[in-house]
């Protein structure tokens, strides 16, 4: 291990530190002099959303399109504006930009392109049945780019500056592309921050770019017989101890579809990744992964990885489940992270133990799962009164009303729209 | 396993072969007429060298800046021209352009942005001090580069027309870019693929960009004290049985940043990754990794790490090695490509048995390494005369031969450069 002091496990958040203390020193200790930006510190700026330059689109030039239009070219439609702020490692952040949505120009020689400096997150902005619009737990988000961020080796922001960013895209854009006249509807919010110095060879970035579009993006959270996952080929895993499936790193989703594919070509929707030759079950393609089952004393558990060996994204979706069927299922289901083989619901399934499995994630949202193929076995599985499993149906509909405003509920985080 | 007609360790081939014959019955099948090239196919094209659209730059615009300027800032100089091709799934290839350097252009939802879908290679090209100029083995890096691209699913290609875009470039821009009075001197080539469409959702990309690009590269192969390496911590590892640690593919790299910032901070050039609780020695950096050594029976070895559990990259430069060291060095050390771990490194140290240790790949070239720190041991390597072991001097000397001409050799591949 590298530093004597410390235990193994802490060298990431080791080398973690020292990447954030070295851009805390940069701010305040006025050893470099070169950037000559005007906030009153002589380092490397911090990311500060107060300096936000607005520059307005044409509003008249596009119309909104309706949500299954939306949806079905094989190019994003984003809405008028998207943010951007530049950072180098000499002048740290530029003031950011609102500005109409359009390409970014990259040299051929850029980081991202070659060495996968790249992360991102994924969260919805929601219309309220109360006319109101809201994004949920935007903080979690900010918090998992910045810590993102920090493990791709790019620059570190404070993430509060990061959710006024956010807040600020969708308070311009909110009241035209998710008008009130469509409550229940949502806009997908894609954060990133990429490397962008043209220089080859692998190394930290010195350049980078944050950026923030606003999006339509597919419901999946419903598909017709259930989510079908089949299990990774044994040659191909999604993540590993010792690397980086608890981030939200571009590295973790390109390698993964080569898999995916095969399985969609069988008529399965995703990849449920198993981890280790005793095939813990961790991840159902991007989403995490909850089955609910009755143990073998006849317990009801509602059973999910857990996040200590960090092979699993931290998903917000997840982590709001756990605190809600913990508070309002208490007594009922016993909510368990731990780690599960799948020869273990195989043997809940011939058992007649298995209740209901679904898929939890911002893109997924909450979606049941019918079956699991692994190898020459199928487990079907319950899905109640034909759509889903009925704990699946609750989780789905607190989150649904809090997303939504049908109940006040601080997670629902209200957004303070321009008028227009 | 998914098939259950194939073994489990064939199933990455399994879903490579069906996205190259899904390409490929795409190019005779017919039954996709949108797309109107043409070359007597109906369906997706072909990437087709002899296609090549060449577009000139003002060649009297930037001059040559001599190899040590070229790399001292923090921007890779690049030749007057690259060349691009796109490709998309209803297309197929695009007809290849030789056009002048300058930036690309990407939708902020484009897939290499996000999910890593982005692949590369790096070879360099030679001026010989017989005055021509020369790629070396350039065929073993466009194969490799097809195998990446499958790998990441982007779209397959024939390898030869790679071939044939990196040797057109380096015809144009050979002249002048390493020009007959640089004997001695390279320019480094990356042929990239990225995934350009931009639809945000994870899944293979059905747009796509080549590009291939010539630079200079700063010279790495020769460290005042030798390359000095760290190993990794112990909570990040490089790859892992079941990952992607053979393919040249962005995931790779991105990843192993932070370790290696670390291990700078402290003093040392590069990590030596290790694998397993065993501690298998794999790359050294972004290089292959060689020991020099006399076995516990006094026979002298010189072994790496092997190809069939796919943790490594199969380089260029280490197979070369491997056969050079094999045919001329028989009798003498004996080329062993084998699972070793750091501890036997350590103990044939303790042993006086550690001969040499050097790094291999295009970038670094054969580069000496020193010294390596595991944990609170140091393990010095002799360095014979101060700036290379001699089987380490003497393997680079038959290599450098066979790049700049001084030996002809079916490795060494001429480029026949336009006259200017």
């Amino acid at each position: 291990m590298l530093p004597q002091e410390r235990p193994a496990e802490d060298l990431i958040a080791t080398a973690m530190e020292h990447k954030m203390a070295a851009q805390n020193n940069g701010k305040t200790n006025g050893t470099n002099g070169t950037n000559g930006h005007a906030n009153g510190h002589s380092g490397p700026a911090p990311l500060d959303a107060s300096k936000l330059i607005v520059t307005l689109a044409d509003l008249t030039a596009r119309a909104v399109p309706d949500e299954v239009a939306a949806c079905t070219g094989t190019e994003t439609i984003c809405t008028d504006h998207m943010i951007t702020a530049a950072w180098s490692a000499t002048a740290g952040w530029s003031a950011p930009e609102l500005k109409p949505y359009g390409p970014l120009t990259l040299m051929p020689t850029a980081s991202v392109l070659h060495y996968a400096t790249e992360c991102f997150e994924g969260l919805k902005a929601y219309r309220g049945h109360d006319g109101r619009l809201r994004l949920f737990r935007p903080d979690l988000n900010a918090k998992r780019m910045l810590m993102s961020t920090l493990r791709i080796s790019l620059p570190s922001f404070p993430p509060e500056e990061l959710e006024k960013l956010i807040l600020a895209l969708m308070a311009l854009d909110g009241p035209k592309w998710l008008p009130a006249s469509r409550p229940g509807s949502y806009l997908y919010l894609r954060p990133a921050v990429i490397g962008t110095q043209p220089q080859l060879g692998v190394q930290a970035p010195r350049e980078a770019l944050l950026f923030i579009t606003a999006s339509f993006m597919p419901r999946m959270d419903a598909p017709p017989q259930g989510l079908k996952l089949h299990t990774n080929p044994e040659d191909m895993i999604r993540a590993w101890v010792g690397g980086f499936g608890y981030a939200k790193v571009g590295a973790n989703y390109g390698p993964s579809l080569l898999a995916t594919n095969e399985a969609r070509e069988r008529g399965f929707g995703q990849i449920l990744w198993l981890y280790g030759p005793e095939g813990f079950c961790t991840e159902a393609g991007a989403s995490n992964f909850f089955v609910v089952w009755r143990s073998k004393t006849g317990r009801l558990e509602m059973v999910t990885a857990p996040l200590d060996d960090k092979l699993i994204l931290d998903g917000v979706t997840r982590r709001s489940v756990v605190q809600l069927a913990r508070e309002r299922l208490a007594g009922e289901v016993e909510v368990v992270e731990r780690k599960y083989t799948i020869d273990e619901v195989v043997e809940a399934d011939k058992e007649g133990r298995l209740v209901e499995a679904f898929a939890a994630g911002t893109a997924f949202f909450i979606c049941p799962v019918s079956q699991i193929r692994h190898r020459d076995t199928d487990i079907h599985i319950p899905m109640g009164k034909g759509s889903s499993g009925a704990y699946t149906a609750k989780v789905k509909g607190w989150m649904t009303d809090i997303m939504y405003g049908n109940e006040q509920h601080p997670w629902g985080v209200v957004v303070d729209e321009k008028k227009q």
